[in-house]
């Protein structure tokens, strides 16, 4: 086997979180802003965030939500009604306290101390308080609910260490909020929501996760249950990439949320908040990228095949340009999973081999080439970024089908790229979960062995209170936390890793994000 | 002539201030949030507004721009750079100057003194300045130009008095910036954006709107020249409806955005911005709006047909249901103005006249009412917004096709109504439009001449500094501003109405939201 010389400088081995960061600037997907803890997302990053926000939508659209829009500004008395909600958000938000500036005595603007806010203002970090306020006043009786309502919007939790996609200070994300009249429905919609974000993961973005409710101690400030997804990073780590909660009658409570039942008495409502961040771009990245750059699935790819006319600078460019526009009609004029396939003719200045390099770092599906001697043969040069080396020559694994059947089985590689990579993520993240773990020192033994373990799924009483405490900080010495109590988990058949108590449910351990 | 009763209380003859309100609360679109200036958007509206940027979407992104997403906060020193923008801007800011609450000596919140920002962040009125930042790091040869971007974002400019959808602290908007190698090609997309707008005002929202540039002192802060589309509302006063800016080298010189000529030399970016607004929402409801309600044009109607079975509660409805279900099906399955039917089947609990008075107000184009003896017939009862009332009966002008007519005709009658509310608004427009006004006393008489004059065109010197200082304070006696100079106006042939001298150009005067 020869050696290959990869597209970028650091590997996952090498430096995981460098490599990280090497794939966002290498596909120019986002950078600092210079605006503490804030990033820019760039076009292809964007792009990325821009399909999983239609795929989402239409799931979100299609389980009977309404989208809306809701104030950026919460004022400070709505915090300090949901004692538990204030207690877990009051420490990270930004405070608006004047609407004016002014010039300062050095010349610079300062805050015009004339227009300090009565009451300030914060940043939303999210808006289930705003959102009671108004679904109290929407909700008259039993025929408004359920109410189903989804928000797009940015949000912003001030965070002091930060990492591009999966923690900024400020981040865009989708906030679910609905009411129901009675605790099962709201149960049940809770997990329908978990349902929609598992199937969102593993069919758009082919990332596998695992769905499950968090410890009482991850729970979201304020919430009876907290449910999420939980996906494996190629360096072993869990990152939870979307939460669901069934938030009771706490912040029905807060804002009045009643409703005339149908015996004509007043009811609580129930409500539901769930919601999916930019942090999944990072989810995808850390799943799917390779020592080559990114690799998106296509369904989520801006662009998923890339034509690459070989341009010289010459009039024999445009007959070229010509070959290759006939190749482009032909794929976008075709479907695959579900949608027109969407193709880019790329011909901007620059060496054809720069160009190919920066779309295999980018993570294009398929990277389509063609130079003057192909268009002479009538054939086309074809990669696969999710089989990128021949690993006999140590080159790229270009296929030369002609142009007409490149034109016909384009559709078919995507189709299979879609599921390909989703088997292999899934494949690696079962090899990397640990099952018969039965004693806490066997979990330290595990973690400390190698760099990437992954993950360990033990047995245990759920205990509660102090003795939770005392589970949370034995795994806090070795940087571990609970992850979630999978849903599909096999039936306990032992005793608590933690307490000996007989077990009485599952739950994985592992680093995380 | 029979005596119609509107939909509505408030007429727009009798208080069309009082109206606006009523048909966003009875077409329930928005409302106030309680939070200072800021307005809680609701499904109906938001959908209108999703409708809105999904086709403004697909015509930025025709016109060769990609999306990115900017942080919502820009450092204070920001501003500073560019004098005349910051003077523009610094009245009206929200500013951050804290990241943390903590509990205050009466247990409420309060600003952590020691979270105090070194630098307080303002949330941004526009994105000038933070995207030339990052523009200046991205290009550096003229290979890198043009670069055209595009954001969806919220933007913050504290106002005093708010007016729904047209005047909010918070509202939504586009803002593109792009950067050019040199002057005519950015001129030239300062205008083909201005275009873009006209286009999707005219073709999409159905809006007529007036394409010219901005007199001197209505210019973007720090703008060389600002063009916008300005559309006449119902009681004759305009609404700038959307604003290009050609903005020279101010901005790019404040961030040093240069680029390498073809010459090897360094050269400074031209660069433009442009943006509309939820504002273009208020537009929509002021044009087209009548007594009883909101009517809204197919192609941003979020349901473009509502079909109501006139349930009884009884068994029967469940046959009742099945055929308004096929009708359903059959309209769905068709494409008009280039997308399928937007159709829904409304089987809610409550009286089918309540409801058909509720999508009446919320202005969905086509209103299909089917009861048990229509079943039996083979008919159904098919009502036109635009066409509402029958004016020798005063009732509603239902027309009762059979279910396979109707099924096969509402396409239609979308893609006639979306041209005919366009020519209806465009022939009122052009009413209200006085061309022949040759002295400033004219102009004072026709404004204090009736409650609802619409505009004057006249023809003026293009006077600057302190001449068109008061030309517009003598404006502002009688609260008229100065619109725009038509890009397509008639050529000049008189003198100045403002200052005798020979006329340059013709400039439109009125009032203006």
């Amino acid at each position: 086997m020869a050696q290959i010389r990869h597209a970028l400088n650091t590997t996952r081995a090498d430096d995981f979180a460098a490599w990280y960061q090497e794939v966002i600037a290498a596909a120019e997907m986002a950078e600092e802003s210079g605006v503490r803890g804030c990033m820019v997302i760039r076009p292809w990053g964007f792009g990325i965030w821009e399909r999983m926000q239609r795929l989402l939508d239409d799931r979100i659209k299609a389980t009977g939500h309404q989208n809306v829009y809701f104030p950026i500004f919460i004022p400070l008395s709505n915090f300090e009604r949901e004692a538990e909600h204030v207690e877990g958000f009051a420490k990270e938000m930004a405070v608006v306290t004047h609407h004016r500036l002014i010039a300062g005595s050095d010349g610079g603007l300062v805050p015009d101390p004339d227009a300090k806010l009565e009451e300030p203002l914060v940043v939303r970090p999210t808006s289930e308080t705003i959102f009671g306020d108004a679904m109290a006043r929407w909700i008259r009786s039993w025929r408004d609910l359920p109410l189903k309502l989804n928000q797009w919007a940015n949000v912003v939790r001030w965070e002091m260490r930060t990492r591009m996609f999966l923690r900024t200070s400020e981040f865009l994300w989708q906030e679910g909020h609905t009411a129901h009249a009675d605790e099962t429905e709201a149960r049940e919609h809770t997990l329908a929501m978990l349902e929609v974000y598992r199937s969102f993961a593993e069919e758009d973005l082919a990332l596998p996760v695992i769905a499950g409710e968090k410890p009482e101690n991850e729970r979201f400030p304020g919430a009876v249950e907290t449910w999420s997804i939980e996906a494996m990073m190629q360096d072993g780590k869990a990152l939870q990439a979307g939460t669901s909660h069934y938030l009771g009658t706490n912040f029905a409570e807060a804002s009045g949320m009643k409703y005339q039942n149908r015996e004509g008495g007043e009811s609580l409502c129930h409500t539901t908040s769930w919601g999916v961040s930019t942090r999944m771009v990072g989810g995808v990245i850390m799943t799917h990228g390779d020592d080559d750059g990114l690799r998106l699935p296509p369904r989520i790819a801006p662009q998923q095949v890339v034509i690459l006319p070989m341009l010289r600078d010459k009039p024999e460019d445009d007959q070229l340009i010509e070959y290759c526009e006939g190749l482009r009609a032909t794929i976008a004029g075709q479907h695959v999973l579900d949608e027109p396939v969407r193709v880019l003719l790329d011909t901007r200045p620059g060496k054809a081999a720069a160009k190919r390099w920066d779309w295999v770092r980018k993570g294009a599906p398929v990277i389509i080439e063609v130079g003057g001697r192909d268009m002479e043969n009538g054939v086309v040069s074809v990669l696969r970024r999710d089989r990128l080396w021949d690993e006999q020559t140590g080159k790229p694994a270009f296929q030369t089908p002609t142009r007409e059947i490149a034109g016909q089985t384009v559709p078919d590689i995507l189709a299979d790229m879609q599921s390909a990579i989703f088997i292999e993520a899934r494949e690696r993240r079962e090899a990397n979960i640990t099952r018969n773990v039965t004693s806490f020192e066997e979990v330290e033994k595990f973690f400390s062995a190698t760099r990437h373990p992954g993950w360990v799924e033990v047995q245990w009483a759920k205990p509660t209170g102090d003795v939770l405490d005392k589970v949370i900080e034995r795994l806090k010495e070795h940087k571990l936390t609970l992850r979630n109590v999978p849903k599909d988990a096999a039936p306990v058949d032992g005793q608590c890793i933690f307490t000996g108590k007989p077990a009485v449910e599952r739950v994985l351990v592992a680093k995380a994000y």
